[in-house]
Order: structure tokens, then sequence, then C-alpha cells
């Protein structure tokens, strides 16, 4: 091809489209036209810009966008080429609508049934989030875009302190609270700021297995203490590891067994805390999800001495795209948690945390908990229905008061391991228990989350799969 | 005061106003009449549910509400009040305006004049911004909002890569690029990823004191190296480092000098990377802002053999509040670094980096870094000539060919520290370059941040300021 082909000539200077989308459409043409072939080389920019009389950048920026948008495949030093498995004869509909790329170009994998740890997102009230997302974009004022906080945005600060007295029982300042981009970023805050290598922490088996991972990495030996009805059992853990540092414990619905921890061990626990000056970490990922009676107090609500680090997190009661979750720290540790946040945290988007303090502030929030728990509490139950329904004696459900998957035990000899491979591979999502324990146990049991099966029939459908894989 | 106030009954269950929004308001009402005064003790949320045979939640909401506008408070045991503080005369324009609080309860401390490392917010293309804003939000589908990628979003990996293959002639695949929150994030990953307790690295004196404070704490251990003309010393610092595990270096501007490393330099760093199999970090945070002549390629575009750690961020050709950077590395350390991102990163907000990623595809990234290359040339000189006129042989300014601060050096016996802190208290910033040194040396100046000055008229009011504090 030649560059004073149709394509290249001549641009419109007086045309309200800048000229790199003049250029980015005339290569576009020039590939559908079929001028450009897959695999052919294109001019490079420095000449382009030379023959078009154009700055370089235009240049850069229109192969840019058309690199981005799969027409173009730049090779190094090996220059640039049309992308070799470009269709050009059925452009997408995506690709006659290059300006609303930012719908398209957001592409994910699909949610598999059973998807645990994931709330209901078709209950998502995404109408009102995108209207308060919209204000909260548009009211953005030059102050915001400067001086981030790494703590957090204070307005956000606010209204989780405000939310976890009334939800939690837990009664703090907003200095108390600590912004942060996830459950592994607030464990790593107080891993830096409370404990250093060599540490030993109690950890509950079973248990989230990233809690053991992230601790490990930081050289930070764990110690695994087993769970029973009432949850980690807590004296077995202090007195088998007397010179623990700190217990990481999730106290409103055990990670994953779903019992709560006693009062007794609660009570427990804290004495330890206070006589040995360990710490407690209280993950408290989903407390906001009770069906049997109200939700209880968090454990740090009866922290009289300033022991229990609060782990929240949006993920569970927002969506876990949203990345944000938080930290309560005692108000001696704060000028030291503020300090570590000042080296180590990068902090969260500003916008984010916006919308999420109008949630919260304009009682969206509150109402969206409500709803779910009501529709969970449904869900739970006719998921357990319906496998129970198809499954019959191959499987026992221990209803636990709260969560958001159910634990299927296998009775029979099977392997959860074994079976939960053969499901993953039908496309049907499960966790084996087995999965998440330290010690070797012989029970076996499939973690399903139910908080997306939308009703017994459903669930009766995904139980017949089941039950063809057993 | 009496429930059955005109304040409390009767509530309109038909109102499009939510019933908690009802509550809300009469709250204001009865505080605004005076029928409840500051320091007022409310009925408990129990008691007034009962009272208008409403859910517990609905109050409950109503109060939260309250108390993060701050008209009530929480104390715990002691029950909820009316704030002790608030003006019942006068509701600001704010308190008329609840449904928009979005705008008011983003509150930031006020940007100073000479602020560094912040871009020129008057002219960051907001408008446009916005649209995509609240485009982006409008495109929010289910799948965006579940299994988040902790390596961040696929369309904005892939943007960075082509960006970096045009802008700083890295070549490098989506795969290679990392999401991250900040520069800390990215080299928490970095020495979460490649180094270990007891390692020593070699960084920049003068430096950027972030980079030694997190190291530190990581009980890596930093071997300060000096700079001169041409960047870090590099011969002397691997001599008399022999066992150095890594080096941080800010290659394209020194930070905070900002020289550019020479390329005798960066050939024998990486010279030095190999044959000791160690790791260089090039810190670009602002590799693009260069005046005279075009930006250098990065160090990274050198490395032939894997051993350079790139480090980028939009904070600077963005907004420091946007909290998104990036880091690039080897093709031979994807998958180790995709372990630890597993285990360390909280991730990014999706919606953040979707905005980010369609701003750089379609076009207006690069756009913006070349409108702001020209006008931070203009604002330099304008700031240089307007503090000289006024401070004349009192001070000297080395114009370096980047960078978005002034070096005033000061040629009296002036201590720079001594005159940077009567400066703040005036309410205008800046930062001694003593203060970035960790050897003690002779040399005293003033860094000035000059991207958000904008007239050589204001630089020397400014100026004026400064000399009355000399």
């Amino acid at each position: 091809m030649t560059l004073q082909s149709k394509h290249f000539s001549p641009l419109d200077p007086a045309s309200p489209e800048p000229i790199y989308r003049q250029i980015y459409w005339r290569f576009r043409g020039a590939i559908s036209d079929g001028l450009l072939a897959p695999g052919d080389r294109i001019p490079a920019a420095r000449a382009l810009a030379k023959e078009l009389g154009l700055a370089r950048g235009t240049i850069d920026t229109a192969y840019s966008l058309l690199t981005a948008e799969g027409y173009l495949l730049a090779r190094g030093q090996a220059g640039t080429v049309v992308a070799p498995g470009i269709n050009v004869r059925k452009p997408s509909a995506r690709a006659e609508q290059p300006l609303h790329a930012a719908t398209s170009i957001r592409h994910k994998a699909p949610v598999l049934p059973f998807q645990m740890a994931l709330p209901a997102l078709d209950a998502f009230p995404r109408k009102i989030w995108s209207q308060i997302g919209a204000r909260c974009v548009r009211a953005t004022r030059i102050p915001d875009m400067a001086n981030p906080s790494v703590l957090g945005l204070e307005s956000l600060r606010t209204a989780i302190a405000t939310y976890l007295q009334v939800a939690r029982g837990i009664t703090c300042s907003p200095a108390q609270v600590f912004i942060t981009s996830g459950y592994r970023n607030t464990l790593a805050l107080i891993a830096h700021a409370l404990l250093k290598p060599g540490d030993r922490v109690l950890v509950e088996d079973p248990g989230y297995l990233p809690t053991r991972q992230l601790l490990a990495h930081l050289q930070i030996e764990v110690a695994p203490v087993p769970v029973d009805q009432d949850g980690m059992q807590v004296s077995q853990g202090v007195s088998s590891t007397m010179d623990a540092r700190a217990a990481v414990v999730t106290p409103a619905h055990q990670s994953p067994l779903c019992v709560s921890l006693s009062l007794p061990r609660r009570l427990e626990l804290l004495e330890w805390a206070t006589r040995q000056q360990a710490w407690i970490v209280e993950d408290d990922y989903d407390g906001e999800y009770r069906y049997v009676s109200r939700p209880l107090p968090a454990l740090k609500s009866l922290d009289r001495d300033g022991r229990v680090l609060y782990a929240g997190t949006f993920s569970k009661v927002l969506f876990p795209g949203i990345r944000l979750s938080y930290l309560v720290v005692p108000p001696a540790q704060v000028e030291r948690f503020e300090h570590v946040s000042e080296t180590f945290l990068g902090g969260c988007p500003e916008l984010t945390q916006a919308i999420v303090a109008t949630f919260l502030t304009e009682g969206h929030f509150a109402r969206h908990i409500q709803r779910m728990r009501k529709l969970y509490g449904e869900r739970r139950e006719a998921t357990a229905r319906g496998l129970k329904k198809v499954l019959g004696d191959r499987i026992r459900i221990d209803l636990q008061p709260g969560g958001m998957h159910l634990i299927l035990r296998l009775t029979g000899a099977q392997s959860d391991r074994a079976l939960v491979e053969r499901l993953l591979a039908a496309g049907i999502y499960a966790e084996a228990l087995s999965d998440w324990r330290v010690r070797d146990e012989t029970d076996s049991a499939l973690l399903l989350g139910f908080a997306n099966v939308d009703s017994e029939e459903t669930a009766e459908r995904l139980g017949k799969r089941i039950l063809a894989l057993m």
C-alpha cells in the first residue's frame, strides 16, 4: 500500500474529530477495505508524522488507540503490524462503537454456580449505586484530587464508626478507623505494626488459607488451633503455644465452619490477651449475615483493655470488586498505625470512598443489609432443601445461624478434593473442607456458596449435576 | 419533650420520602425548633421504634444519618444525645441539602503555594474525566462486581503496556504489568517478592525518604550512594557495597536533584545487576515531564537481561488522589509476582481502573501529557524568573531539563531547615534539601514545586514573602 492512498489524505484540521482520531479511523478503514492485511507492517510513527506534516505524538496516540483495541500489534524492534488474528470482514458491534469502549473493555471470567464469598449480585441496588457514583464523580473538586490521606477519607471513617456502633456494638472514634484495600492489606498492616519475624500466632484449623500464607510470608509462625461447635478451642491453643503474640479469629461465623465463638471462649481469649499483652485480630468478614436471631455483637465490643484489632470489609455486603476494607485499632495504637500506614499504605481511590460514604450516610447501606439478610435466609433454606431432596443420605447439612455458604458433609467414603476437581471441570464451583485444614482429618465436606442460588428448583438442578459426579 | 409532639406524628407511609428520612427530618426540625437542645438525650432506638410501630432498623438508619451529619452524638452505654456543639440557629447551606451531601462531606486541607509532587490541578481536564467517570459508573455490570483480579483490570494492563512502548520505549506484555495502589505498595511488593530481611540495597543520597523508611521497616539495610550531575555515582556504590542485592534509582529526573542518570552509568548499573544477579528498581515517578528535548527512554528499555523492575505512577500525570500506580516486572519474574500479589495485594477498585483505561485508550492521556509538558515548561521558566528577580544573589537556581520542582540554592550561610520552618508557618510550602540527605553536607537549598504557580507575577509575590523570612 502507499501512504498516498485515499485513507491518508486529506485530513481535515477543521473537523470536530481530533486529528489523531481521523488517523485512527483511516487505519480502521484501510484494514476493513483490505488495503492493510493481517500481518502487514505499518509505517513507523516518525515516518508517517513527517509524511503527513504532523507531530509525532499525534501518530503515537492514534497507534496506541489502534493497538489497545486490537487492530495493531506492537512487536518492539520488529515494528508494528496489523494484528494477525483480526477478523476484517465482520466488524463486531463493539468495533463500531469505539466511543463506548468503556463498556466492552471490562471483560471478566463468568461467575460459577455456588461461587463462595460472593454476595447476591442480582439483588444489589445498582441504580442507586450508579446515581450516587455519577453524583460523586461530578462533585469531584480540585482539593479532592490532591493530598490524599493514606488513612482514608474522613467522611468514610466517620460513617464507618457510626455504623459499627449501631450494627456491631463497637464504640470507636473515626481516628481509630483505617481504610485499606482488602483483608490482606489489613492483615499486612497489623503485622507490620505489631508483629515481627519469628513471632507465633494462633490461627483456626480449619481456617482461611490467605491468613496463614500472608503470615508465613512475613516469617511469622502460625500455630493451628482446632475448631469445634463453639469455635476455636481457646484453652488448648493458649496452653500449647504459651508464647503466642496474637490470635486471628472469625468469631461471628467461623471461616469455614460458620459456628460462632461462644461467649465463655470470647472472654477467655480476651483475658489471655490482656494477661499476655497479646493481640486478637477479629476478622469479621460477614458478621452482618445472621439468619436466626439478631447478629451477635462483635468480639471487639467486649474489648475493655484495647487488645482487639477489628477487621471489617465491604466485599461481602457490597461487592468484591470494590476493594475496600477497614481496620479499627485500639486508641492507644492509633499513632503507631498512623506511622505504619504512612510507610506502607498506598491509600484507596477517594472516588470509591466517597461513593461508599454517601451510600452509608444516606441509609442505603443499612437497608441493603436488611434486605440481604432476609433474601439470604430464604436462599439458604431453599438451597439446603433442593440439595437434600436430590442428594438424600449421601450428604448431611448442618445449618449454622449465619454465613454465606453451606457445608455439605459427605457421608460416604468419598474424597472431597477429588469431587471438587470433577465439579470445577464441569463448571460448578465448590471448595473442599480438606483444603482448609492444616492437620489431617478424615471428615470430608463440600463448601457451597448459596447467595446466588435463586430458587429451590435451581438448587435441585445443580444437585442432580453433583449427584452425577459423585 | 414528648414523643407525641408535632415532630413525630404522623409519619406518611405513602410519601416518596422513605420513613427513615421522614424521621431524620423530624429530628432536624425538633433540633432547629429548640424542642431538642444540645446535650439532650434522645430516645433509645428500640423504645422509639416501639412507640412509632416501626422496625428498629428504620430508627437506627435515621439515627445513623443524624450522627454522621453531626446532629447527634453517640455515647455508647450513655446513650445518644443532641451534639453539644451544634449551632441550631443558622443551618448551613450544607445542612439544607442533605441529598447532595456527597459534595460537602469530602473535606480537605488546602493546597499550599509551591506544594511539591502536585500536578497543575487547574489544568486537569475535569470535564472529560467526569464524563468518562459517569460512563464507567453506568457501564458497571454484574461480572464487574465479582471476582476482581488482584493483578489489575486486564484493559488497564493492556493500555499501560501500549503506552509504555510508545512513551517510554519499554516493550512488555500486559501480563508483566501489575496494578498497585501507589509507589509504597509497589516497593513493598518488590521487597516481598525479591528481597529478604538483612539484604542490602543501594539508594540515592539525597533521595526519596519513603524508600528508605519502607525498606528499613522490612529490616532491609539501605546503603546511601552520593549523587552528582550525572546521577547516582554507580561505581562508588557497587564497589563500597559489594554484596548489595538491589539498587533503587530515579534515572529520568533524580529525586530531588532532577539530574538524569547518564548513559554510561545506566549501562554500568545494568552490567553490575547482570553480573551480581541483583535487581534494579527504576522509580520513574515523573519521567514524562521533560522540557528540553524529548523525554529520555526509560532505563528499563535497555534491560536485556531481565534485571529491571519499572515503577510507574498516575499520581503525577493525573492526580495524587487517584491512588493508582503500576509495576513492570521481567517476564521470568511474572509468576513469582503473581504469587506474591495473591498473598499481599488488596487490588484496586475496578471503577478507577476502568476510568483510567478509557482515558488512556481514547487518547486523552497522551494529549494531557503533551499539554502539561508545554504548560510546566512555561511555569518553570516564569517561576524561576519571578523568584530570581526578587531574591537576586541570595539564591542560585540550576534549571535541570525536567522535574516538577525548582532547586533554590541558598548562597548565604542560611539553614534551609530553619527557613522551611518559617515558610510553613507562614503558609508557604517548601522542603529543605538537607532533609533528603543521609550524610551531612554543607549545601543548603529549598525545593519548591512550580506546577501550580500560574504566572511570573505570582512567583514574584511569593518571592517577596520568602525574602521577608530570610
